[in-house]
């Protein structure tokens, strides 16, 4: 069951190693003989036709790059059943048999709709630095936004210790404290703030008193956006301990960067795994990895699940601090 | 008129460099036959009488680090002549006949008032990363944090540029535009704000509007953190333009990291050309470079006097952007 | 069938995340109640006595740094029955009923001795870059590696895409081509020859010089040391294609630097498995992850049998190309 | 005296900031209305008519880019005065009246028989790493080599402490030991080795052998090119020591990489400067910095003087060893 020809889109914020796993989908699919166009700017780009076809070449010198050359953007049209049906009619007009879709949980539910109502074939591939895409325990761009906050940390911890001052790192991850217990451990942290765990200001702060007395020249915390305000804890944990406490909110850019390795050469494979999945008629599924292996999660059930942190890391944070 | 002892403090914010200056304050003292004593925590530990003797040794493996060892603090009491002449007694009841104090503004002005009350002679180093300190162009750590904040709007224009976004970066500096001069141009950046030049967001939207709808995919503002919030510039600007406009206050990153060789080897030779002029009887003199050349700079000028930006960074910013 | 004291070893090759595996040894153990020696320089140190006791603030401050704490070095008498007598005395002499071993196929080679001659329980935890051990997917401080090779190749792209010039780059693995494969694919290489998989130098250099007759500005070949000297076949494919070609060794800089994120949860992790195996009654036992579950390889097999190259990779690099 | 047109091209070894400087060269010429050409692969394309007319757009993104986006080569025809008569007629049949050349030594000497022979008005801008231009202390590239060395003697100094072992560096330079001298005292080097200061291996050899019996756990020596082969010194050392010594040969990477603030700053600055100056009449001056200052040096004083490496810096590297 061959297509003629597919289409990739990236959608919602872009992660590091989008552009590894648009180059993947390209060149599998003119490796296989199929015709691949590329969205512009997300599915506002799909309403408002702004498609090209691919070459090879087209690609060429990207792996290396952070963002998405194909841009991304939220569309309100493609929110609607009009809207949809206009990005189709965009896509079949030019033969397009399969669709890929790079993005997050948004994108992802956008992509089960187009799907659902206008029966286009859809694959889709996490990009997303959050790592909370449900049944899968890797997404596109998150190995690079861990090495990028853990460098922040490293840079922090150089002024907390010159001032005898606790830090806090506020990090993305929206609902979910994986980038904040990933780059936590990796970067010594003294305490970590997650929504998935409580935590008792006050008994921190207790704790954070008694190290300082007993000489310790600085600390650092963690604390996922979902936890709560970094800007907000500081200023409690400051009050409560009466130590120089500083904030550091890292802000966008941990969306950036050149990919790490494991991002460029994992978003390839699943680029690949996409593109070969579309093409041969597979639809409704997301690639990705989990415990090691390529796996796909039903689109449905990817979007309506919730992912929960491995309690694995939580224990491991603890013992280790 | 060769002294005996003398020490080395660093003071103030920390700036990426401090300990290469203060390794090279520690080694020439050695080198010609002075003792040599280091300062924990500025100020605060000369009054509570936290010095300590320094060898070769307590310096090894240390030029690579940012941060300062001898860690740096505020003190009230040193504000106050009382504290002042204990922090003087401290010293002097070592044997300690001059002293290297590392620091920015503040930092220079308490040595000054340490100078004229107790008569210790002082040489000072200016380290502070805003390049703010009269009579000289180089600060130790200003060419560390340049590049820490080039390399943040380098991770930001790959997520500015997938989403069509402006993005405003809010930098250090003080009173001072020179950290978002230097990092604006090199950075690329189409409008760099700092409170030395006068700007209008009225005309800066105007501009960025015309250049959106010409087909621009980005751009970067900088803002010194002298000429305004950079959250309420970006709200200005976005409601001016109905741009999509993200802000990143990069805060404590700025002053961390390891140096780089220009800051390594220049706070080397200051650190050496200090531990020189204090042990052969100079006192209330700032070295630094300017114009590629050592320069000794009166430490009261040097506090009293209001550096001002160097206008031909300001022309170059218009004619690259 | 608690232990009383365990000790733990960094043998052969250093690479990055062995100090955040014997970090998490030591902080586990203590966490246990049980106490925790560390052996330095290797085996040499386990012959000669060099043996210290460890605290919690033994490891503070070292799960960013590159190296090993504990030194590593070989030692001709452990090759010998009577320096492991020896070595197997200097343990028990502390009460040490228990040793992890963390250094590649060689080192473990030598711990499967100590423990068939001496019975003294062993654990071991692969610490090599280059992810040539039997049973697992990963060793310790493969990633890092990676990343810093691809690192370099993106430096040599810069003068390489300038001068239409060929690059050769030989990297380390020693009879593993894993190294050069990650690398090259993450790194965009045109060609990457490792020791598992034939390759004809006179059909890629007919290939080449068509190549850069079409236009093409550089390529970059990636060469794993166990495939043959990257400056012998830089002679041989620039006689061939007569394109300016230039050979770079990387060499030891590849077993460098900070480790990643992934090598530290990872390394920590695993020590922390080893500790806790190791205390609960374990024996000749390598822990390490495969498929991205922590696996525990019986130690005679994991050093008595070869590891294959993923031939997914060799694939993968063959379609991206 | 206007010019209607000019040309840029950049010759010899790429260096980082080229790009930097290219841009400077077409952003200021058609701010101030005169047209700009570029001339691909160096002089070759020169011979061979491959020049194009460059806009605003063709320099955008690209201030952050290792390499010259012109590309560069060797010319055998442009060393004979039929060559240049070629290239010369190639530029003047396009009503280029003036060239800046961006390139080492020997390029800056192909530009002054051009200027000789055809009365082609030329300006220079040193575009080399190794900082060995005479009349300046300052060459683009320079400060960019240095960090990418430092960065790997940083790396290597990780390895170096694991197993106690002698690292020997050898960086580039050609005839000059500016480079290795920089990067060896921002490395905290042991020993540098440059062509301009004699050194004794023997005693080199004693010194280590009692520094290591003392308990020295690494040194690192940095050797530059000129000085001798980097793996005969090691093969010296590592006998007369009989101490692990290993060698690392940097290489091609030393040449590339994102420019640091201070080459894309200086380089801009350069390229600026060199645009006025070509379009308002000046010839034969290559232009750089001195001492801090922009400064004119006459292009055959620059090329047949040669210079003498700062025995400040040879001085420093002494003490702070």
């Amino acid at each position: 069951m061959l297509k003629k020809a597919i289409a990739v889109v990236t959608s919602g914020g872009d992660s590091p190693g989008m552009n590894a796993a648009a180059r993947a989908v390209v060149r599998t699919a003119i490796y296989e003989g199929v015709e691949v166009y590329g969205v512009h700017n997300g599915y506002s780009g799909m309403v408002h036709d702004d498609i090209v076809q691919l070459t090879t070449r087209s690609v060429s010198d990207l792996i290396q790059r952070g963002g998405t050359f194909l841009g991304t953007a939220r569309s309100k049209s493609f929110m609607t059943p009009e809207g949809r049906k206009t990005a189709f009619e965009n896509l079949r007009k030019r033969g397009i048999e399969g669709l890929v879709i790079i993005g997050g949980d948004g994108s992802l539910t956008g992509g089960s709709l187009l799907s659902k109502e206008t029966g286009m074939p859809i694959v889709g591939l996490p990009g997303t630095i959050d790592n909370d895409v449900w049944g899968m325990d890797y997404t596109i761009g998150c190995d690079t936004a861990c090495n990028t906050i853990v460098d922040a940390i490293n840079k922090l911890r150089d002024t907390a210790s010159a001032h005898r001052r606790i830090i806090i790192v506020e990090v993305m991850g929206r609902h979910s404290g994986w980038l904040a217990m990933m780059s936590g451990i990796a970067g010594g942290a003294e305490y970590i703030l997650v929504p998935e765990v409580a935590f008792d200001l006050e008994e921190i702060s207790l704790e954070l008193k008694e190290m300082y007395e007993r000489g310790k020249r600085y600390s650092i915390i963690v604390v996922a956006e979902g936890a709560g305000s970094g800007v907000e804890i500081g200023k409690i944990i400051g009050e409560k301990t009466e130590i120089d406490t500083r904030v550091s909110v890292l802000g966008h850019i941990q969306r950036g960067g050149s990919p790490t390795v494991e991002d460029r050469i994992k978003a390839s494979m699943l680029g690949e795994k996409a593109a070969l999945a579309i093409i041969s008629g597979v639809s409704d599924v997301v690639y990705s990895f989990n415990e090691g292996q390529v796996v796909g999660v039903n689109l449905f059930e990817a979007v309506n699940n919730t992912k929960t942190l491995d309690p694995e890391l939580v224990r491991l944070s603890r013992v280790l601090a």
